[in-house]
């Protein structure tokens, strides 16, 4: 029996239809895209989700959304805080200034990448800055709640936040349905783990016999552990990246269980390869990737998930690229 | 009386809806985009319809994709010639490996953008490259034709092509009316005039209170001294500009008069500007943007086009531009 508080049950499939009918006329259905020349060179079928189009440029306006939606009168009174390594800073920030609630604060490392710090604060919120190397997020994210008495929106260890997230795999499974194909696997970007949960409790309903997977950074393969020992470890610290939105120290405590019973493993791809996939988002797609939300593409395109004879779609997650480290793709 | 022959006359609105049918389910329906920042900036509604992101990266498919579908069985047993500056070439060799036509030969110029002469030839087709100050690609693709018995696919003198173009008017109408908006401007960018011209034809007939305005290169204002003029008038030779896919010597036989009667205005942009708006794509759309095809949003952006207390479409018409030079607009 799960003994878990309920935001830290799994939402139920009939949770992201709800979601899904929030989003609708707020949000985009993004399009699911595909490059012949890139089906050629794996000899199968790669569909691209471009979910860098989403309103504030990443799939975490999906969840952000779902749950601002489900505040109480008194909470938006209140005002909401979150941590956040930028995507989901800025997804709160616009649905909270949107949904006109009093307060929003964005708990950010002082490492993010200008733009995300700057489109947080553009969309109204106060952001807190931290030291990603000595100090904890979520401590501080739940003080500073608890203190000015905030409500606090955790990017991933939450039903509803996870239940927003899974109206893109939703969308997907409708996607391919639409255009008659039946996709094999679905590879989404992993940090904490939300977005894959949702994409598996949405495809466990809509495809049942496809798999979703998980791609992260090399030294971030606290998913790929996790699932092999069984329970969530952490990874390593002093480990660096360049993909900053997908960089959470360990699964979720409400997302781990989810994907444990339901994904079909983790797989790693390195900075280089995460750059060179941007690189082919740009050339095959004319689409702008950030590099964690390149990763499931570069995962594809390393030739560690096998294409051929298949059908996969790999999620582009997000799009909130400084130019200059994009100019590096490009240069690559 | 017009006495032109018939493929020089204009395009009815059923042939517009026509091709909208050849084209469902093989090209996509491209997303109509905005971002609230910008909407806040320009003080009115700015939608970005995002063409890049058709099949081989620009509206040019649709054109080729139309006329190519109505050739005949003996027509596509001879094979087509073309002459373009790159995006034209890329369609037009497309739809003749997708149509199963025996052979596509493209005369292109010898500085268009490496990636688009590759693409090109990668989807099949024999280029023929010639230089652009010197010789006249018409008559070196009429020449080609006529000499291989090819039949000649013209970029945008040809009626099936335009109503081809026009489906993309066609589709931002629908687009718009579907999310709830009446826009006032549609805003294209130019140089023979056949997207403008299919746009305008559509619109005519969809949303006859609004008009269609043409951007071009500040080097390259052909349509607007012609439409000034009553006349169709040449670029002074020698004129220069990184606008690579919008650099026609002047305004098309067919679609001049098509424009002069419907057009708005004509309005003109320069590189920089061009560069700049590629640079607010990538920031605010997560979309990438050559420079002809980011024309529209420049003079948009450039205030030449006032968007205050109104709604303006601008299409990004392409995505097609070599690495160097996105990177350039992103130092800008």
């Amino acid at each position: 029996m799960n003994t878990n508080p309920w935001h830290l049950q799994p939402p139920t499939y009939a949770e992201i239809e709800q979601a899904a009918a929030r989003i609708d006329g707020v949000l985009r259905e993004t399009p699911l895209l595909e490059s012949e020349r890139l089906n050629r060179r794996l000899g199968g079928r790669l569909l691209v989700k471009a979910e860098g189009l989403q309103v504030t440029g990443s799939f975490k306006t999906r969840g952000a959304w779902n749950r601002l939606s489900l505040l109480t009168p008194e909470e938006r009174e209140r005002g909401v805080a979150t941590f956040s390594s930028g995507n989901h800073g800025q997804a709160v920030s616009w649905a909270a200034q949107r949904l006109g609630i009093s307060r929003a604060v964005v708990v950010m490392p002082s490492d993010a990448p200008p733009r995300k710090i700057e489109a947080t604060r553009g969309w109204g919120a106060e952001v807190v800055l931290y030291d990603r190397a000595q100090e904890d997020r979520e401590a501080i994210g739940r003080a500073l709640a608890d203190e000015q008495g905030l409500i606090l929106i955790p990017p991933y260890d939450d039903r509803r936040v996870v239940a927003g997230a899974g109206t893109l795999g939703r969308e997907i499974a409708r996607q391919a349905e639409r255009i008659g194909v039946k996709p094999d696997v679905l590879l989404v970007n992993c940090s904490g783990g939300g977005l894959a949960a949702g994409c598996a409790l949405a495809w466990e309903v809509l495809l049942p016999d496809s798999r979703v997977w998980v791609a992260e950074p090399v030294a971030f393969d606290d998913t790929a552990r996790s699932l092999a020992a069984g329970k969530r470890l952490a990874n390593a610290p002093g480990g660096r990246s360049i993909c900053d939105s997908v960089l959470a120290a360990m699964p979720g405590e409400l997302t781990f269980p989810i994907n444990a019973a339901r994904l079909g493993g983790a797989i790693q791809a390195s900075d280089e390869e995460a750059l060179g996939a941007m690189r082919v988002a740009f050339e095959e797609f004319g689409l702008v990737a950030e590099p964690g939300g390149a990763l499931s593409l570069a995962a594809v395109l390393s030739g560690r998930v096998p294409v051929e004879g298949s059908c996969v779609v790999a999620v582009l997650s997000g799009a909130n690229v400084d130019p200059a480290l994009f100019t590096r793709a490009l240069a690559d």
